[in-house]
């Protein structure tokens, strides 16, 4: 190497911000039959623990050990391959790895990401790649700008042709980054492409939350179908080449999406061939103790809101599939059950797995991968 | 609100592990008079700092005053409108804001990012969007898949014109991500576009590190440059609809990026009609103090090595413009004033800003600002 073909060139103000140098560590470290082991410096803490919804056996979090030089650690695993949120609890605050520059957004916080290779599906792989862009858009409904997520397929940027597209929604911990992200939702769709599997597509991920940090709440539902109505789909549908009839539309969600997507495609059932509710069904603010304290809302119940289009035969013909998925662990197994029945008893072929699992990412980028290769055969 | 128009459905897994509820209060806020204010619930924190190496006056750390309930607050501003990366320090454990979502990628962590409105420029409005792109390539030059952002002009999707590339490129202390999320330069352009100030174009944002969690060290700038121009402009300019003469490629970077600029389009200066240095200059690894401990490289010097390119008087008729940018503040102030004097020497027609700032987002967006209205007229 010589010497003047070195350039070494610093953003020195961040650097001479930092406090003096932490021991030399990596974290998350991922070895090779799938054990992941999380550090975390913090010389002074008194107690640190990890946490993470898809870890398992986590609970409300694994004790981490303190070691030399006041560095935190604990393994986990061998962990099913996959992508996990993590952060670190110190004494109440929850902090992500100082270490790792990979996250994934939440509707009101950020988690870490570390990503466990070994799934032929799920695995960054050396096949041709699409893009996922953000795409900020005008929301006449909501009157401000908004952000969502669309995935194009290889081949996409230089061809003339039009592609179908699949609306896939999130649920109420996350953001319209969260299937990217956490779903690795890309992937799996370059993965199933490249092996045939899967037809090339685009998928679009909007933004379910309708109030900045809040939940879907009352006029949440209403809300999210203008917005999703009035300002996601012509957005699309203007600014991509795209098909738009029935055949070549698809919608589907987790968990509080799922139910999104019920409330948007039953009314409108003209436009989708193909639904999927994954974790999820129509979740009524009270009688699962989880709900968080809110007035009792009155009126009819959504079956009889919708009664119309439940009841209107023709249209079912043109619904190519309809299907459910839930984990035999999930809180949402009544809820699917029962939504399952309601919708077959007004003449849906809904097709419905009870899967091994819970309300995680684990099942749901299993959904996904059973999902996508049947769309728009 | 009916009763059952209501779809409550909770990702209850992560709900079931948080610990009991912290107090209610927003983190950041952002006030009308652009004063912002950092919050965070430490109860047993025993000192809690605001770090931010472009928070103004914010040197080593800003301390916070804890208040009711174990909420840390600290107040600062009036700050100039634009994007600050944040940190919180906990006794030394670098902690971004849990309340905040929004957050910028660095090299080898993460900041939390709070937008401060009010710059025609910056700001996100209600103008034509355009989309950033999340794109994974292969690398050949190291053997490895790589991320880049692309952002594409409103309109780009369904055009069939060819359009003009702008490379742009990140320092040592960010991502692919920086200039998308703390540097804003996809609003930026937005807002140009709009304003009729710029040409529609699409910008490349490439990985600049070669080596995960490292600098570009010995070795590091051919590597960038072999993967540049081997794989990154190969693949968008197999990926996308973009003009590839040298009156349509425009390339400038910040810092490292800045230098890596330079050793790329230097010595094939036939490819690039603009190129652009902010902050930055030739920056050789011993004479500043601030490079990490290495064994001195030997050999030719970077003017040595490229004489031939320096002094090829052809090529610099189709130079449209080479311009440099630097804070009279900026730590590489002596280093930009040799490097522009030396590519003078040599007969380039070198536009030299020297600006108030530092070595900071503030100075790099608003070079970004002056500098793409100069391109492809």
């Amino acid at each position: 190497m010589t010497r003047t073909s070195v350039l070494l060139l610093l953003a020195g103000a961040a650097f001479a911000q930092q406090p003096p140098r932490p021991p030399q560590f990596v974290s998350p470290e991922v070895s090779a039959d799938r054990k992941v082991t999380f550090r975390l410096h913090a010389p002074s803490a008194e107690a640190v623990n990890l946490v993470g919804s898809d870890i398992p056996n986590n609970g409300k979090g694994a004790p981490m050990t303190k070691g030399a030089e006041g560095v935190w650690e604990v393994s986990l695993g061998p962990l099913a391959a996959g992508a996990y949120r993590y952060q670190f609890n110190i004494q109440g605050v929850p902090v992500i790895d100082p270490r790792n520059p990979s996250v994934s957004e939440s509707n009101n916080n950020v988690w870490s990401l570390v990503v466990v290779p070994g799934s032929e599906n799920i695995d960054v792989r050396n096949v041709p790649h699409g893009a996922v862009a953000a795409v900020t858009y005008q929301s006449s409904a909501l009157g401000r700008t908004r952000r969502m997520h669309v995935y194009t397929p290889p081949g996409y940027e230089t061809s003339k042709a039009k592609y179908p597209v699949f609306y896939l929604l999130h649920g109420a911990s996350d953001s319209d980054d969260s299937w990217s992200s956490v779903g690795r939702a890309g992937f799996i769709v370059d993965n199933l492409i490249a092996a045939g599997k899967a037809k090339p597509m685009i998928v679009v991920m909007p933004a379910g939350h309708t109030t900045r940090g809040g939940f879907t709440v009352p006029g949440g539902a209403d809300e999210f179908a203008r917005d999703f109505l009035g300002d996601v789909m012509p957005c699309v549908e203007k600014n991509y080449r795209v098909r738009t009839d029935r055949g070549s539309r698809a919608m589907a969600g987790l968990s509080m999406g799922g139910g999104q997507t019920l409330s948007v495609a039953i009314p409108n059932l003209s436009k989708f061939a193909y639904i999927g509710v994954f974790s999820s069904g129509l979740f009524q603010m009270f009688g699962t103790g989880r709900g968080p304290a809110a007035q009792a809302p009155k009126g009819p119940t959504w079956e009889e809101q919708n009664i119309k289009a439940l009841d209107e035969a023709g249209l079912k013909k043109g619904l190519k599939l309809f299907w459910f998925g839930t984990g035999k662990d999930d809180f949402l197994l009544k809820t699917t059950q029962q939504t399952v029945a309601m919708l077959r008893k007004h003449g849906f072929d809904v097709k419905y797995d009870e899967t091994e699992g819970a309300h995680t990412w684990l099942v749901w980028r299993e959904y996904l991968q059973g999902f996508v290769p049947q769309l728009f055969r």
